[in-house]
């Protein structure tokens, strides 16, 4: 089906007070994340090349030591192995994309 | 840089009545997209892996000869070679994802 409705995917709890949905396809994986306020994305580092866009909401994100709170007119460009992490300043919503797809998510 | 803001990201005019912003990384390309209200999408096909999610507004989507109205909880998977085509019933603003980059908006 082309048509996958978020709704009806299994919530994953990956980090605590942040649920994700994920979506794989043979190269990519995308992730829709629903964070609460004040929870963090705790630093750590993927082979994974990684876009993120902010859809609601506050976040900070710090990718390579370089630190930023998101407009939603930003994406974020995440290279393999940099080291990156978060806080969700009010409730927020995110889109992640990964190539490869994170087979650790399946 | 980490952190691409959009805004100065230069407009790709593809289809006319549509203005397009891209991202590309070694394996994916981010395309954020707005239409005008009654902007089609001509049917066309790519061995690119697509995603596409919707952000504002009403568009709607046919793959493979399903067609739908977007919700935004909706993710579009459309697969290498998938004929697929739009229109935008309100402006509205869409993101896609593709593995591999696409070259050919490079």
């Amino acid at each position: 089906m082309p048509f996958v409705n978020m709704n009806e995917i299994k919530t994953k709890n990956i980090i605590e007070g942040a649920e994700a949905k994920m979506v794989h396809t043979d190269g990519m994986t995308l992730s829709q994340w629903s964070f609460k306020a004040g929870t963090k994305l705790p630093e750590h580092s993927h082979f994974h090349e990684q876009m993120t866009k902010l859809i609601s909401g506050k976040f900070e994100m710090t990718v390579d030591g370089v630190t930023k709170i998101l407009e939603k007119t930003d994406i974020v460009v995440i290279p393999p192995n940099a080291v990156h992490s978060g806080i969700a300043i009010t409730d927020c919503e995110l889109v992640d994309v990964f190539h490869p797809a994170r087979d650790d998510y399946k």
